[in-house]
Formats: structure tokens, sequence, C-alpha cells
């Protein structure tokens, strides 16, 4: 990972932001700039360098990970280490008497009270504002290594779908089902995984959120398979819906009728197209086959050191997808009492279209 | 769960607070005052009543789960909305004039941007304010029901060494014991696990965080195993250490060493005394065998709901322990780059003392 020249960008957009500093807490924020991955720690990034502070449980480990930022181990914590060091640092000097430095805290990730303590801590030493999500945007544009991590990520993830595919049948409950999936998955050495594993069967097809429950695989119906996996630290994402017994004809439509919103959606990603333009593009499938108040959330996320990160493809998103970024397409339709269905790939946007990282297998599966 | 009673308190608890509101939006504190289980959602607690504010992803699950407070499905965001939903009421009226009301919010958990946009919401309709944690006071002391579902969590979570003490032989991945621990916590019904699965053998035991990784169990030396579980929303927490090979007498009472301090510590336990004091029982017995300097972390913390939750076993914690509090009792010592110990037990504090609600064979295991 190129760390030197993620800090570099942070820096040159700095002044531009009218920062003098910026104090970087969120974790996965921390891990993308310096590579450091402990629980505890804070980065001020200053115009010439950055700082890494830690405590002494991550001593041997952030001196064997960081390599772009000095290390101070401290006794309190991090954060608040960081801003004292603010504090006693003569930024004014170097600002040839411009007033009070600036400095940035990640205003959606620090909590209000530690954003207090900070403020006080810097009281008459320096300004504390919260930044724009300028590693957020960093972040949502991944480099060729990042890639690799999280197509690694993704075909282990995709793998677990063998495993439910054997595992699934009436009787077996939903849970059993998840704990054989991520069984396989620290097996082959995932970390863990990156949410809660869904299987949601029969009428709990229509709970987007089912999480592995108790309930048994009923006879007859759709199952939806919801999983994703962190291997190197990113993460993967994957849905198929399988259905169990006979699929009625209705059912085969329902499914199909997803299934072409999800190939729209694919379809429509490429640079210089709005986040909005995806999710149109699976929602006015599902609106000309008179489903779309059945398609009841996004059509997908970026998705990367984090399982949900920026951007959203979501209606109302102007944000413009670049080449490098990597989302989901995970439209679904839900008919409470009924039945659901789900089908999600993970594609990396490139120079002309985009490339499904996920294997393409995507026709209905009757088990 | 008496989901009544807790938010009765909490309303009686608002005055001495000078509060007239106060917004709930931790999710485990949320879940402890009206059951609800989603993953977004706010509670607005008001002298008279409460309102549950989430999204239409969780209509029904909120009507089945949250018989004490009324609830309002939106659109945006739930805290967002409970804030307007301030904003519009009468509260100054109804207060007979004595300027706006106060709303507490929850400074620790809301991040600092979100606090920014419900001030602005409430400019000139209330005054915001960091409110004391009293909820997580509230927390701190378990009823007979939290114990019950504690002691189940416990006793699933305990059950996972049996595996680990099957799986562990020299040669064997660390994450292919974590795997197998994992697998059967799931397939009991196990939501999930409460922390990372912690199996660090060999020089790793040195490693307080040493997570499952893929290095081999060492033909001989210790292994520390620390995992714990989520049952029915509450969580376990248990470390075992064992040795693999013939143990040294200088491991033999390295071990015990820690054994004495754990049960030095169990033995403190009981209302009246402060977590600081159970935190010296440990660390008395380990500084007479000059073993002090190696006990780098504290000796326990509260468990319920959330796997680390109030009060701190620690050094200068002056939190007084009380009957129906539940601690985990976990000292250690880590040499590092040669080995590390760590006994963990849960206990709840009694009338007279404590129980252990782990099951207490804490011999050292030769495996």
């Amino acid at each position: 990972m190129d760390h030197v020249a993620r800090v570099r960008r942070l820096q040159s957009a700095l002044p531009e932001a009218k920062l003098d500093l910026l104090l970087i807490t969120h974790l996965p924020n921390l891990r993308y700039l310096c590579g450091f991955t402990g629980s505890a720690g804070a980065l001020l990034v200053c115009r010439d360098g950055a700082v890494l502070f830690t405590d002494g449980r991550y001593k041997t480990q952030a001196r064997e990970e960081v390599r772009n930022a000095r290390i101070v181990i401290g006794k309190q914590s991090a954060v608040l280490a960081a801003a004292e060091r603010v504090a006693v640092s003569d930024h004014d000097t170097k600002r040839g008497g411009r007033g009070l430095p600036a400095l940035g805290i990640e205003g959606e990730w620090m909590s209000a009270g530690m954003r207090d303590r900070v403020a006080s801590a810097l009281r008459g030493k320096a300004r504390v504002r919260s930044a724009p999500p300028l590693v957020e945007r960093a972040r949502m544009v991944k480099d060729a290594e990042e890639v690799r991590l999280i197509r690694n990520a993704v075909e282990l993830g995709a793998s677990l779908f063998a495993v439910a595919r054997q595992t699934i049948e009436p009787g077996v409950s939903e849970l059993a089902v998840a704990a054989a999936m991520e069984y396989e998955a620290r097996s082959q050495g995932a970390e863990g995984m990156s949410f809660p594993t869904i299987i949601a069967s029969g009428e709990r097809s229509a709970m987007i959120h089912g999480r592995a429950s108790e309930a048994r695989i009923p006879r007859r119906g759709f199952v939806v398979c919801d999983f994703g996996i962190i291997l190197a630290g990113y993460c993967s994402d994957r849905t198929r819906t399988v259905h169990v017994g006979r699929a009625s004809s209705e059912a085969r439509e329902f499914y199909g009728a997803v299934l072409a919103a999800q190939q729209a959606a694919i379809a429509a990603v490429r640079p210089g197209v709005t986040a909005s333009e995806v999710d149109a593009a699976a929602r006015n499938v599902l609106r000309r086959r008179k489903l779309a108040r059945y398609f009841t959330h996004s059509t997908g996320h970026g998705l990367g050191l984090e399982i949900h990160e920026a951007p959203r493809v979501a209606d109302g998103q102007a944000q413009t997808l670049e080449a490098g970024m990597v989302i989901t397409i995970e439209p679904g339709a839900y008919v409470a009492g009924q039945w659901g269905v789900r089908i999600e790939d993970v594609v990396v946007v490139t120079a002309s279209g985009c490339e499904v990282l996920t294997p393409a297998d995507k026709q209905l599966v009757v088990i």
C-alpha cells in the first residue's frame, strides 16, 4: 500500500479545506493512511508530516505496521494525547502570526463529548472544526492493490455460496446454514464476517435484514442468502436467492424481474454516470413490471475497508462514478408475508464500464 | 424485561439532571429501555412518556418488540425526526413559561456532526446539552431476568472451551481452533461472537489482543484462549490458558501466580468495595511475586448487553460495587518474546460476596 502517497495527497488538500492540521480518529481511515490496524489510535496529519498516537498495547504492532508517521506511545486517550501535542506545538510562530491554527476533526466519527474535550484542551491554542470527509472521498477510488485485495475477499466470500447450496434443505435451521458458511470462511482464513449473515427462508425472505434464525427451512419457498467476509482488512458482500422445492411460474417471474433489474443496473455502471442513474436503471425495470413498490431499499453501496462506505447507490445521489470505485449492485423485491428475492454482485468501475468481481452464476437455483 | 419500570426510573431521574427530555441514540441503551433491537432508531424520553423513532425497515419489528413507547415510522434519520418532534412540541407552554426546555443527548455516543444538526434543528426551541450517563448507570446493576440471560450466555460460551481442548494440538493453526469454536457457538444458537476470538499460542500468548492467526500451535508453550458469544442480546466472556507439551516448573509457577491473583480478586468482590480495591487485590498478589510489571491491563469490566460496559475494574476506579453488578475478573501476565497467561471468569455481585458464573475448572490443562 502506498501510504506515503495517501498522506501526501491528504496534506495537499488541507489548504483548500482551510486547515493546518487534521486529526484522524476513524479507525478505517487510520488504517488507510498509515496501515495501523490496532483498536485505539489517532493520526495527526500536519502540512509537513504525520504522527500516530496509540498506547502501550500497540507499541510493537505500531512499529511493525507504520512506516510513514512518527509513533508516540502514551498512557492516556490517543485523541487527547494528539490534542495536547497540538496545544504545545508552536504552530502560531510557524504560521507567521496569522492567528490560531485550524485543526480539523472527523465530526461524523468523533463523539460530541470527545470534541468538547479536544476543544477544551485546545482553548486559545487552536480552532477546532469539522473537516470535510477528505479521507472518505479518497477511499472511494481504489488503487490497483486495493482492487486486488477486494477481489481476493470477494472470491473467498463467493465460495461460501457452495456451502449454502450443500447445506440448505427443508428442516435444517437457517442458523445451521450460516454456521457452516462461517466455519468455511474462518477455515479459509477470513478474519471474520463483514456483517451478520442473512439466511432468510420462506416468508422470512421478505425481511430485508433477516439474520439467520432458529427458523427451519420450509419445504417450499425462497431462501435469501446475503453474506460477506473480511480478508486482509477488505470486505466482500454477495447475495444469492435460491428456491427450495418446485418454483411456481409466478416465483420464476418474480426472480426474473429482480435479475433483470440487477443486470440493467450493472449495464448502467460506467465513469461519468451518477449513482442515482444506476439506482434508477434497476428501479425502472421493476417499475415496468409493477414491482417498484416492493423494492424498498437502495441499489447498492461502496465497499472496501468497511462494508458500507461511499458512494451510496441510491435515488438522489449525485456522486459521479469514477474508474476504480467499487460498489455493490443489489436490487431486491419483498412482498411481506409472502416472499422476497435479492441478487447482489460487487463490481469495480473500469475505464469503459465495469467488471463484475463476483462469479456470474445468477440463474435461479432450485434445491 | 420490565421496560416500563426502566423508563419510569429514567424519567424520575430527569429533574435532578435538570432535563425536560432525553434523547437516547445508543442502541444498547435503546434496547435496554424498550426492547427494540433494530439497527436504526432513537428514543425520546419525556417526563410523561416515550416515543421511538425508526424507519420503514423496522415497522413490523418495532411493533412486535416495543410495548412501552409510541412508535413513529419516518423516512429520514430517526435522530433528526426526534429532534423535529421536540421542535414542534409546545414544551414551553407546559413548562409554564420557564424558558426553553432542556434536551439531553448522549454526548459520548452521538457524533459531533449529529449534535450540530440536532442543535441547529432546535435553535430557539430547546437547549441541547450532554446528559450524564443515566442509562449506563442503571445498566450497571442487572435485574434477575438479566442475570438469568447472562448466565445462559456464559454457560453456552464456557462450553466452547471443550472444543478448544479437543482442537488444540501442535501444528494446527490458531484460526482452525477459533473456527471450530465459533462453529459450535453458532450451531448452539449464539447470535455471534461478542468480540474477535483470541487464540494466542507460543510467543504470541504475550500479546494481550492476540486474535487467532494463521500461526501454528507450537510443540510446547502456553495458548491463551479468550472468547465470548452473544445469546439473546447478552454477552459472555471467558479466558482459559492451556499448555501444550510438558510444562516446566517455571511455567507452572507463572500460571499459579496468575491464578492466585485471579482468586484473590474474586475473593475481594462484595458490595461496598470499590472497583479499584478489586483490581488491587489481583495486582498485590502479582507484586509479591515480582510479576506486577507484567500485568499491563486492568482486572476486568462490566458486561451485559455490551461486552465492555460500566464499571471498569481498574486502578483509580472509585465506583462502589453493588449486588447485581456483573463483572469479569481477568488478570494476566505477559513477558514479551516468551509467554503470557490470562484467566478470566464472569461473576455477579451478591448480597454477601459474589457468585462465579463461569464453570470453575482453572487448574492448568496440559495438552
